[in-house]
């Protein structure tokens, strides 16, 4: 089974690492790009299991590990499927 | 105009980053995860333009700045549809 995670910061949180990027863009002459955010990405393979458990332990590997709940949501894919 | 790329490294690349999550999550008791891989995902808006220019500009971002294609790949999205 095949999750896909985005880990991405909360609106209204500053980020330098994004902004360093659409500097980096319009100095290199692509003007028209008007903001830019990064995030992570994760692909996770994991064993052969029923869906809603997998759901659930994704979500808690979130909250535990993968994302800062502060300042960082979440959105998780299983087997190409938005989970909610 | 609102753009989303996937930055991952190609089939075959040692990902550490994606090996120190695995271990951690084992750490954590999460049994049944068997790979992890990491990559970066960016949000980029873009002034309203025609979207084969936005697709050729999107494109030649991660040529030049956003993805070392001699060790990642990059996947475009455009308004939510992928760009081949």
């Amino acid at each position: 089974m095949q999750a896909r995670i985005h880990v991405t910061l909360k609106n209204g949180v500053l980020d330098p690492q994004g902004k360093a990027i659409h500097h980096a863009l319009a100095g290199l002459g692509f003007a028209g790009v008007e903001d830019v955010r990064q995030g992570k990405y994760l692909e996770l393979e994991l064993a052969d299991q029923d869906r809603a458990a997998a759901e659930q332990q994704l979500r808690q590997m979130c909250e535990q590990l993968l994302a800062n709940t502060v300042i960082e949501s979440y959105a998780i894919e299983l087997d190409g499927e938005a989970v909610a």
